[in-house]
């Protein structure tokens, strides 16, 4: 164990704590805090602690916002009657990116894990429900391709389909500039079975 | 560009300027520190801010401290006629963690690096020439062993002699649990030359 003066042990464990950073990187990052002008240190901090003051639920999606009601949400030219349903705001974010999408969204802020003991009252289903209520006419369900994202969206269709609404689902295929030869079977299974005529 | 909240974005972007943290690690870190409980956020800003108030350079040995005098310079029990000269605390802590040196250290902050406009008035030499006036042995220099580090060792013993102050360079060969097969040319030349009787 190395031996700093102790704030700057202080700081190496608080790095320490950051996901995929270990020890060492910690204490790269401590050192970069320390050599910076006072000025940028305590902007740093400040972005903590700003973040944390001012970012809130959108009432609606449970995207993250500084308002009420998130941009997306509050935006009379989406169409809001189509719902994308994302575990994580990084999803939406995504699929922002490919500037395609007009609906808007709903963040589950997880998916349903019983390993974790996360269950369907640990994430924002109730919430999504409650949404259900007026117009809406498609739900798209882009929860993550793998176990715990596939229950969650097997469980949200049939809790969705009793309201008479159109539940959809990402497809599934080849990535695109991806190579058949290092694709799983899985992908490879599914991409054969969602074919479509040329 | 995703579009997070500026909060968000903000925050993304404070993680982003740390050594090492790219984009997609930033957003990570950032949407931890969102998770993060109010008082544990706090305790994140509050060490960055600690740190950069209260740590300070060590009048004597450069290295960072709460005091005006490093622990290890303090420390009577520690042999004050032998300092190890180091570019980095970094370097130190990881002398200090094979328990085996009992100096003191002289911590440069940097070294000599003509390429980055780096010369000797940029790092702590002048510190370290005003500490031999007294009853100093030796001097063990122990930047590292690449094209910077080697010219600073030259630039420092041809500086340091003159006060017939015995100066020592730490040992080059290979490395503990290394294999020869993949030790680089330089390394098994020294090596080579370095080479003691059994």
């Amino acid at each position: 164990m190395d031996s700093f003066a102790p704030p700057v042990e202080r700081l190496i464990e608080q790095f320490n704590r950051l996901p995929g950073i270990g020890r060492k990187s910690a204490v790269r990052m401590a050192f970069f805090i320390l050599g910076m002008k006072n000025s940028d240190a305590e902007a740093f901090a400040d972005a903590i602690k700003e973040a944390k003051r001012t970012v809130k639920f959108c009432s609606v999606c449970q995207n993250l916002t500084e308002n009420e009601i998130c941009p997306i949400c509050a935006n009379e030219k989406r169409d809001h009657s189509v719902i994308c349903v994302v575990s994580d705001p990084k999803d939406a974010a995504a699929i922002e990116r490919t500037r395609e999408f007009k609906g808007v969204y709903h963040i589950l802020h997880g998916v349903i894990n019983p390993l974790l003991s996360v269950g369907p009252d640990n994430i924002r289903i109730k919430e999504l429900i409650h949404r259900l209520k007026d117009d809406v006419k498609e739900v798209i369900i882009a929860t993550d391709p793998d176990t715990a994202g596939e229950a969650t969206a097997m469980y949200l269709s049939r809790l969705i389909k009793p309201y008479g609404i159109y539940v959809s689902r990402l497809a599934y295929g080849m990535p695109m500039g991806s190579h058949l030869e290092y694709a799983d079977d899985l992908t490879l299974l599914r991409a054969m079975e969602g074919r479509k005529e040329f």
